[in-house]
């Protein structure tokens, strides 16, 4: 009778693992630094040492463990298969069976956004739903689909990997990855501070905004919260994209909920009443009645939904 | 030990129902009429009498029969419930239970168009892709998505719905839906014949489209071929919408493969090279590797993906 189960969180600077119940309970969490030398070649072994380690330390079996999840920056197939890892340092190999064969339990590989929205699902935002999207607006903007409870994977791991989506015909300004009018120029947390800094330039109105030597998605956000006029524009831009590209997402996969989570999720669920305009214009009649709700396991949600990945199979 | 199963395409004028083997050979098609009075309440009554006189005709017992599987025009849930069909006069009922009670013998329900990407999979042109779109190129778009081999079915049925997906921001007209800018408006027959009509009225050049009194899409295309230059002008402009809507539906799911199908499919090939130059461009990078097909079951297509519903049940 499997009680454990394991989630890796394997991240560019630190590796978060967790020893939850097979139930989903947190039992502990730790982290081990990830040793990128030597394009990553002592990653899976020092994950594997450190799993076997805590099971001596709190006299696990095998037979109690139902296995090893683990979520990885970069795309991985439905096989484990991962195609590449630029931060680590991997090229394209089995991660499922390399990790399997060190550590002799059952592993499963997703891609970390995919995992994290597999944990979401499991015990935060998405909680209840089958059919679920979590998007990530930080940095950049980031996806993952949950499909009758389980990831969607897509061919190549790519699957939910919505940050470049087309949402902007009239759009000027670069992307990163080439194209313009993507959906993470305007709803990532960047994406703000570049459609404030476009506010200000475009007329002398006075603004809050304007004594930041430094704007952050945060300011402007607090800045519209306090009244001041221009930042409100601001959030109302924001909002307006913000449902535009989930409006799209949500025509194509129809999913009971959406989650958001990253660094703007926490402006909380004012971020709700300024997508829903533009959300309900420009989705298909049969998704306009999504609920959204706010990410809940912040960081813990990669373990989450690595160990989910294998309690899933029984 | 199932031999046989049994694939339901209901439409708004006649069921047709097939009779395959397990491994998806067909042995016999035939069709009976839609009767649509008193709100389509003999329709069930009259799809269970039609396979139960086959199943006599051909002495195959209850025991051989895997079961049967309908697609039905109007959006299904995972559970088999169907929340409306106007065609038919249904409003939301359990499908699936409804004709299990009558039938006596397994039943999957799905929506039609989502069936028959799935019938693609199986045995068309989607045939060895785990993961593929099919986009039904008609008076309108429709779509289907199989992700892992199954029906991406959506929280209400409505997954894969992709024909109001907002693919351009700079349009005057209006959508039947009520938004502008629909990928129907651009990529249905309907759309090619708009898209004509606007390039015949923007000048007086000379084109063979304009001695037509009732344009189509395939005298656009027929043109096209034959060399005339605004005929061209007109399916390249088709191509370039076409294109970026599959762009922002793989950008979201990954799939291996697009099969195109309905009537403008029946253009072939070219409609390939029309569509990848802006496929190409819009499409995030770890979708671009795609395969492109034609269907390739017509209209056999919706029983193979009855049938195949309960088949996957194995």
């Amino acid at each position: 009778m499997f009680k454990y189960v394991f989630g890796v969180d394997l991240g560019g600077t630190t590796v978060k693992i967790g020893l939850l119940s097979t139930s989903g309970e947190k039992i502990e969490v730790w982290e081990i630094p990830t040793r990128k030398e030597q394009n990553g070649k002592y990653i899976l072994g020092d994950i594997a040492k450190s799993v076997r380690s805590k099971m001596d330390e709190k006299n696990i079996t095998d037979s109690e463990v139902m296995g090893v999840g683990i979520g990885a920056p970069g795309p991985v197939d439905a096989k484990g298969v991962i195609y590449k890892a630029v931060n680590l340092g991997w090229d394209k190999f089995d991660l499922e069976e390399e990790l399997h064969s060190i550590i002799k339990l059952p592993v499963k590989a997703g891609n970390d956004a995919n995992v994290a929205a597999l944990g979401e699902a499991w015990k935060g935002g998405g909680k209840g739903y089958k059919n679920m999207l979590l998007v990530t607006l930080g940095t950049g903007v980031g996806g993952g689909i949950i499909n009758e409870g389980k990831i969607l994977t897509g061919a190549t791991g790519a699957g939910g990997e919505i940050g470049h989506i087309h949402i902007e015909d009239n759009e000027e300004d670069t992307c990163g990855c080439g194209n313009r009018g993507c959906f993470e120029q305007y709803a990532s947390a960047t994406g703000a501070v570049t459609l404030a800094k476009r506010e200000l330039v475009a007329s002398n109105e006075e603004s809050t905004l304007r004594s930041e030597n430094d704007l952050t998605c945060k300011i402007i956000f607090d800045a519209a919260k306090a009244g001041d006029p221009l930042a409100k524009r601001v959030v109302e831009k924001y909002g307006y994209y913000l449902g535009k590209g989930l409006a799209a997402v949500a025509s194509v996969i129809n999913p009971e909920a959406i989650v958001l989570g990253g660094g703007v999720s926490k402006c909380g669920e004012i971020l709700f009443d300024l997508l829903k305009p533009s959300y309900e214009k420009y989705v298909f009649h049969g998704s306009k009645d999504v609920k959204f709700a706010l990410a809940q396991l912040g960081n813990d949600a990669g373990i989450f939904g690595a160990a989910r990945m294998l309690v899933d199979q029984e």
